[in-house]
């Protein structure tokens, strides 16, 4: 239970940047985790909040133990729920392919918010950040990264 | 990287207001993006953070580019993943026949959080709002909006 | 719509607390609902967000009604989606067997906001909050539970 005098009162402050990245689609995982702790650290935040968010419709954030077997066996997961070769509606109507890639990134949605104690992100020591990219095809993408707090 | 100069001295305020929707259940998918914005307008709010919420267990918000073809591929595929003519023992026990409802929603999360930049909304140009209706019955739903920043 | 004049101005205050839990592993769903509250009530804010989040790899925070029948659905449909029997990567290399855990939990995600009006969690009349413990043995787990507001 939080005693009272442990509240911190806020002189509130917001900071949005950005983490740019070129990535290959196609369910490319990406380790976005050094980037988002050196926004962190630039900053003179001690506690509050991060927003990552991807604004676009066919990529998510999620947190994982970034090891290469896992990586693999998460894309191949992924595969198996939404497969890249069955028939989308979205393909027939627009020609460009993607419909699996905008069903992946609805169902695993656009963003993520980690608290942020004493400088720290809150992520336990195997968990890494990802941004995932489900387009089908190499892309510029521009992640959104917002912290508020004092 | 963030240059301290760029950081912003919060005059924090935080408001709710409330969607009101009719919706049909069986993955009704809504578009609620311009209601979003009007209440994002309407407020003086330029950075901050929007947390939409479902007060519920059988509804979900996420992002997706609102085009009847894809909209048609997320309901085929929500429909793969979690079938609702399986045999679920919530509705042995409780007769109401929403079983399915209860895991779809459980699976996607009812809520999300959207970086307020500049007075917009950090999504990507085809990225739409939705609110997903899992019930089985027609229902009247109240989404919450809560925006906090300066 | 917001009239200008509900805007509450936040003297706005921050707080991290944990919920210490024993679990068992294999997709053990513990109902935190009440652990969630008292936190909540032993505070003193009125309106901000609650910030619930894992910090590890193979958890999850979600919302369901928390009913005997359809947890145990809620258990059979991710053994359906993502089953533990499956030859994973992970496991071939790291020899610990929790492949299956890290992906779940990746597909789940590690976090939920919730926000706070009039003291209380806008959470609907049968929708607890829930743990979901994921890996393939009992551990010792600590949720981070934040809260902003004023």
């Amino acid at each position: 239970m939080p005693p009272e005098a442990s509240w911190i009162i806020l002189h509130n402050m917001i900071h949005a940047a950005f983490i740019e990245l070129s990535t290959k689609g196609f369910t490319d995982i990406v380790n976005i985790t050094e980037e988002i702790k050196s926004i962190l650290s630039s900053s003179s935040i001690r506690n509050g909040q991060m927003c990552i968010f991807v604004p676009g419709s066919t990529g998510s954030v999620t947190t994982i133990e970034f090891e290469d077997g896992v990586i693999s066996d998460l894309r191949e997961a992924i595969e198996t729920l939404v497969p890249k070769d069955k028939e989308y509606k979205h393909d027939k109507r627009w020609g460009d392919g993607n419909g699996f890639s905008h069903i992946r990134a609805a169902l695993m949605k656009p963003g993520l918010t980690i608290p942020i104690i004493d400088r720290h992100l809150t992520l336990g020591t195997w968990q890494q950040l990802v941004f995932i990219d489900f387009d089908n095809k190499s892309r510029s993408r521009s992640i959104v990264v917002q912290i508020t707090g004092e």
